[in-house]
């Protein structure tokens, strides 16, 4: 890298425009956006990416899984491809930084290289991974990109084979190309992203960027504790067989296992349905979806197990069945020790300070691991928030992360 | 009453087929039904019983609440009308007994009366009384009827506004004209039902009949229990306003008061909703319904002010808000005491065993408790099942409670 590179910024007014104009696309009025995969704000969305890139003189490609992408070709043509992105798709009622900040940051550093006339020895791709949040199925577009995506995930998606098949269609992707995403191994250099922490620590240390050590694994299930419909009025409380009891019990016992045995992971049970789920029956049935996570492969599994026999025993203790369904396990995933080191370099470069952490949240980078040098770098969430409208991070760190993001594909590619 | 009225019954074979062919409308396969307020499945059962009364030789006569009715005219056109009945009306997968049984063995006891050409000294007249379940208002029938329906019951009712308009649209009524249902006053000579137990009270002791001496007065609530969305996987337990928490520890302590401090009450939560229920979201809000039941008036006021107190105290603990909506409220209602006796005499003429109790449930009876004498009898529920379609009552049951019915009816009205 030749020292004259070390001054180089991105536009940072060029890539607000792009964040606010993307930021509009969804928008629910209140701070945040709506894009889940595949719907109709979602799609507008991608169709502003794809302008984007066009408009920047940059290739425009995109694969089977519908993951889109801007590319900047370099001199030598079987060169590899060094990855930088995100995603485009949010949750419901989501924030504007989660995945869209990757993205916009993603496509800035390709126009910073392109119009300063940088030559690099890969090709620079800024990606938007599809269905990154699982309103389908999870990580769907990078597992693809990288040959992992399992039929099963197609057969039986978290968001519901239905909602899949008509997302797939309004998308134009045909099903069973889906696979033909796949890259051809050692076609990838490394995968860079750059995504707000939606955690509290930078905030609270007063750091500028985190470098990502390791993104956590994580299970999830869908439990259904089993009683009987009864009467609400006319059956003693003796004689129930409340699922409500059941689902209470074990809400606030997951919190109390998670917090006294398991400190560093974390747990949360996010949606609950009583059937029938009227107010005069007793819950004959309560089901919930469940997540866990941890960044330390024996302290998930050793969580896994205590969370099962928690839930056994809290049926148990009111006459109930359990029904456990698992819907995804994923082990920790450690990030490339020498893009961390070269993260750090850039954060020297620049001037910002930085701090090493484990991501809570899952990412598409996790899906790149086993196939390329993967890093990841957070810049802070005010007070934390993230996956609602109030998500928000300084627009001076969003233009650090991007500086940063700018100065390591420097350090790696010339 | 004449020795001879004494052994009189019902015709049991035609009360039989009046059940099955109810039974058929709207069964969901398992035994069950879901015939809810206003559904073309409840329009349907409402069309049979008009055939059913016209078949009969009897006049039909439907108010402007939809409340269908059978009429039996007496020699003396000013005489008042005992009225005798229940609903048609099911909740969502209910059972084919709740409702149904007092509409058809009503109609028997018209039929038996008629064919014998007894001489009454009132009008008889068999009622299906319009959303008894309160799918929509509750109790709307019978509360129009004695002129009691609150305009405000219309305007916010328990199931929604638009269900509502919707529902009288295709049964045909004209809201406005509802309040026209209201009966002049000293009109009604009595109200008497047949009811499925919905216990266990006359399984277990082994007794035909209950005698009901009250039912039991309630109170409902919306209530909200309010945190905060955040990430879950990158937002620490200790940061989290989890909404779940809050409601889950309430479902737990509502049974745990109850069945402490309050053993003559029951109390259920039995709907919940988390939003904005996603399994990696921490809950921000924790929606649940909560309904509970006294026959003393006493105890339900004290378990209305402790149930409020735990809500509070429970929010307070996770460092929730709480928000509490009103649903309903409705004093205990004791039931005519010469009407018990009346049918404990029927009992006695029938060799009978019988018992008085206290109904959990509510029923349209408690609408006409301050308008005329109004009593009620329960025969026995197998396994004390109900609002489920495996609700059973034995058919010789059945029976049983229909000339209880048609023998009280000839001690009033003869």
């Amino acid at each position: 890298m030749t020292e004259s590179f070390s001054t180089l910024r991105v536009n940072a007014d060029r890539m607000h425009d792009s964040f606010i104009h993307l930021a509009s696309i969804g928008a629910t009025g209140d701070g945040g956006v709506s894009r889940v995969t595949f719907s109709e704000e979602h799609l507008a969305a991608r169709t502003w990416f794809r302008t984007e890139i066009e408009n920047a003189g940059l290739e425009f490609h995109m694969d089977s899984a519908g993951n889109h992408s801007a590319v900047l070709a370099c001199d030598d043509k079987n060169a590899p491809t060094l990855l930088l992105g995100s995603h485009l798709d949010s949750v419901p009622n989501g924030g504007r930084f989660d995945g869209a900040l990757g993205v916009v940051a993603a496509i800035e550093v390709l126009r910073t290289v392109k119009e300063n006339g940088i030559s690099l020895k890969t090709k620079l791709e800024a990606i938007d991974f599809t269905d990154e949040e699982g309103t389908l199925v999870g990580l769907l577009g990078s597992a693809a990109l990288v040959g992992r995506l399992h039929p099963e995930a197609l057969k039986n998606p978290r968001g519901g084979r239905q909602n899949l098949v008509e997302g797939m269609r309004r998308a134009g992707l045909p099903e069973e190309a889906i696979f033909e995403a796949a890259r051809p191994k050692n076609s990838l250099a490394g995968y860079l992203e750059l995504h707000i922490e939606q955690g509290k620590r930078l905030e609270r240390a007063g750091i500028n960027i985190g470098i990502v050590s390791a993104i956590v694994g994580y299970g999830s299930y869908h439990m259904s504790f089993i009683g009987r419909a009864d009467h609400a009025g006319s059956t003693t409380m003796e004689d129930r067989l409340d699922a409500g009891q059941g689902a209470g019990a074990f809400i606030l016992a997951v919190r109390e296992l998670v917090m006294q045995e398991f400190p560093s992971c974390v747990a949360n049970v996010g949606k609950v349905k009583f059937s029938p789920g009227a107010s005069n029956i007793v819950p004959a049935c309560a089901d919930l979806f469940l997540e866990f996570r941890s960044p330390d492969e024996t302290q998930l599994s050793g969580l896994d197990v205590a969370l099962m026999e928690l839930a056994g025993r809290k049926a148990e203790q009111f006459g109930l069945k359990l029904l456990v369904e698992p819907l995804g396990k994923h082990k920790p995933n450690l990030m490339s020790a020498n893009i961390q080191q070269a993260f750090q370099k850039s954060c020297n470069i620049l001037g910002l300070s930085s701090m090493g952490l484990a991501s809570g949240a899952i990412h598409d980078a996790q899906s790149l691991v086993n196939v390329c040098l993967v890093g990841m770098i957070f810049v802070p969430s005010v007070d934390g928030a993230s996956h609602a409208p109030r998500e928000y991070t300084k627009w001076e760190d969003c233009v650090n992360g991007a500086n940063v993001l700018l100065q390591t594909v420097l350090q790696l590619a010339t």
